[in-house]
């Protein structure tokens, strides 16, 4: 299948269903990110793959306590956007996918967070052409959680991702045309 | 083509072929990337294709005369990293690539660097399906950059991508195993 294709299939998705995955798929996507280039070749990315119930549970204990304060102050236009989406304080899908991986970056490397993020756009696309469904949740409160699972201070928690086959009805978000994003030869053009 | 070999296959390359490039094949990696998720659906990308002789130029002389200053005064471990590769201050692929895509992020929008480097990840293995070559270049002076291509200061150059055929003999950097960058149910472990 041509990449465009995986691509333009694949979207976030927030609810999973019970069936569980094989971790050889969720292996065979960090083989893939693990291949993404890095600032001097540092590969500053680790993967943490939760599976067992209790921590998974306590992650999003710990995520929606802080959930709730942001929720409560958020501000327009993210309010109406988040209301029209139904997404609230509550995050389920940290208990209920069958796997988080957590993405951590190195802060001593050049460029950590870019090649991280870099990286994690491998990952999804890996995702979905095993037919595994994600969020790239970004934690509003990393240091808790790294607290609770024990990782050193000078890693960042980049993105919480919950993996599982979806059970999310949501249509994908549209995106813009090509012709609306690129410019040929000067700004604006 | 299975991903895990599109990723495997893919280095960075500093050197290019004269050989001409499809315009379509630059259009195809930017509707693969521009299918990336973002904070709030926001896409806080765009892309600016330079193909132009002159503004190619111009922009290696911007980067170069950065460059020089950065390479008299960079430290270990990075400049045996530098020396070892043979990277100095010259980047001629900025002029010589047949194109260059300058990647642009939109710094109001949430998450906005995350994303825009999630979609650079898209991007890559796309321009790799189809043959193409690049490197994650990121100029130390964006600035006089933007005011040379007269981009309003809200927007970030994230990186500038020379696109071609490689003509670059060296190897893909090694990659660590999988087992030494994933942990399961627990930090170290």
């Amino acid at each position: 299948m041509e990449i465009l294709e995986i691509a333009r299939r694949r979207k976030t998705v927030r609810k999973f269903s019970k069936k569980s995955i094989s971790m050889d798929d969720i292996i065979y996507c960090i083989e893939v990110a693990k291949e993404a280039p890095s600032g001097m070749n540092s590969q500053p990315w680790r993967f943490l793959i939760l599976t067992e119930k209790e921590k998974k549970r306590r992650v999003r204990e710990i995520c929606e306590g802080e959930e709730r304060k942001f929720h409560e102050k958020v501000k327009e236009p993210l309010s109406t956007w988040l209301k029209e989406r139904k997404i609230s304080w509550e995050k389920k899908f940290l208990e209920e996918a069958p796997a988080l991986v957590l993405v951590f970056s190195i802060k001593k490397f050049p460029y950590f967070n870019q090649s991280t993020w870099l990286s994690i756009g491998y990952f999804l696309l890996a995702l979905e052409e095993k037919g595994l469904a994600t969020v790239t949740y970004t934690p509003p409160n990393e240091r808790a959680i790294k607290e609770f699972l024990g990782v050193p201070a000078h890693y960042k928690l980049e993105s919480i991702l919950p993996i599982g086959y979806s059970a999310d009805e949501k249509e994908k978000e549209e995106r813009m045309r090509v012709d609306e994003i690129t410019f040929m030869n000067g700004w604006g053009k």
